[in-house]
């Protein structure tokens, strides 16, 4: 089974005038495939998709995945998800079967096609955005909580302190879910930062949260359109991300009524959409 | 036409005694679909992916992501490649058309799936090392090149002088492709890291530049599995990222005979693999 890290021999270099090179032992982050299979009771489970994704809590990513897809809409809608492999495989461990209950349509595309593109307009940005909205099942527009902005100033360190992974390879995404008094209530890692989303996302379905009001996740990299569509089919009302986020991200953002904080760090922070959640 | 860099209005906070909240403009880094269809002369081009990326190069990161799956080998392999939409929609310069030559096999499968799941072994990551191993045409293990550890150093001060786009929003990664001496050949920049490498590896095969023995290749962020995959199949020895690899971007460069340079900061940086190629 795959580890969530994993040591590896290593030569340490440093130039300059009192040059070194070591060669030592370090802890890396965890990296392997995951595919996820989907199908109805007494049928054949089809593979969805592969991700390449770091061990652990591999079942609420797959839910989450599926969630975030507008594959399902709540834990009612699975049967039952489970680590294994077909018995004509060796388990490896890298493979998550989900078992829909009877009530929802197998998906019937490639996701990522789907969700991209219309007949209507063709490729674009638009169209991304339309995508989501006819897929969302929540509305983060009804949602008028608020969260201070001294809040979210705290939310990276809290975040940080909670990333028992970064801190033994420092290298790996993390995705924080807050309550909008700076709670932690659930932090996952991952080499993906949309892995990670989908594990919380995927823990919030299990443990029937959804949709997740009133809450705030924040991601440790940048926010790309992505990470918008996964918060907003979550019910997040409020994405916080330590980095930059890019045009269609705000876009969709404004689209859906969520609000987008970006550049937190330190005291500051830039409020790209709904800005009347975020209180100076 | 997508842009590089777009402007949204923003409002920025500043927490703490001397709090400020100020509306103002910013730029921000452009994210747009982009559809690669691919087919053969006088036959519909099918659609095979979808990307979420930075326009610009559009033709270059398609032609890259066809040589970095193993779908294309070299530059004739390709009759035309143009950025254009079918009749059927407005043109959103969103699209990619592929025309393959005749001797060229049309892709068949989903390339993801494909490549990361073998009958044999059923999901993980020696599978995914076996594949990539099938695949790639160019062998680094014979590019007997050194690059001193003082050139390496050197690299990302100069990947972050060539990054224009960074410089204005802060928010994308780079890949930059430089000789053994430190030298830039080609830098571009993208929201999505893997995109970035694909569209310096579409100009190299543009430019007739495959291999690239000899190079270096420097990613702005981390290094995973996919981007030694892409390395690799460019015949590229050295692959340098600013922040950590994961295990199985180690097992696979390890396999592939490539240099895996990691933390690549300051003075100071780590060699994962292939290590006889730098010179400390």
């Amino acid at each position: 089974m795959g580890r969530v890290t994993d040591r590896r021999s290593v030569v340490h270099i440093e130039t300059g005038a009192d040059g070194v090179t070591v060669r030592r032992m370090e802890a890396l982050t965890g990296e392997e495939p995951l595919e996820i299979r989907v199908g109805r009771a007494g049928e054949k489970r089809a593979p969805l998709a592969v991700t390449m994704r770091t061990p652990g809590d591999d079942v609420d990513l797959a839910l989450g995945f599926l969630l975030t897809e507008g594959l399902i809409e709540q834990a009612s809608d699975v049967m039952t998800a489970q680590l294994c492999a077909g018995s004509e495989t060796p388990n490896t461990y890298n493979v998550v079967d989900i078992v829909l209950a009877g009530h929802v349509p197998p998906p019937q595309v490639d996701p990522a096609r789907n969700f991209y593109t219309t007949s209507s307009c063709g490729v674009c940005g638009k169209a991304s955005i339309e995508a989501v909205r006819t897929k969302s099942r929540f509305d983060v527009r009804t949602d008028d909580s608020t969260v201070d902005a001294t809040v979210l100033a705290a939310l990276p360190e809290r975040l940080r302190a909670q990333q028992r992974t970064f801190d033994r390879t420092g290298g790996l995404h993390a995705a924080g879910l807050f309550t909008a008094a700076g709670e932690p209530v659930c932090v996952r890692e991952d080499v993906g930062r949309h892995n990670a989303v989908d594990k919380v996302v995927g823990w919030a379905l299990r443990e029937g949260r959804l949709p997740l009001r009133g809450h705030v996740l924040l991601v440790s990299g940048r926010a790309s359109f992505e990470l918008v569509q996964k918060a907003s089919m979550a019910g997040i009302p409020v994405l916080a991300a330590v980095s930059a986020p890019s045009t269609l991200a705000v876009d969709l953002a404004d689209d859906s009524g969520l609000t987008l904080v970006g550049f937190l760090r330190g005291p500051a922070m830039n409020v790209y959409a709904g800005a009347q959640r975020v209180v100076a």
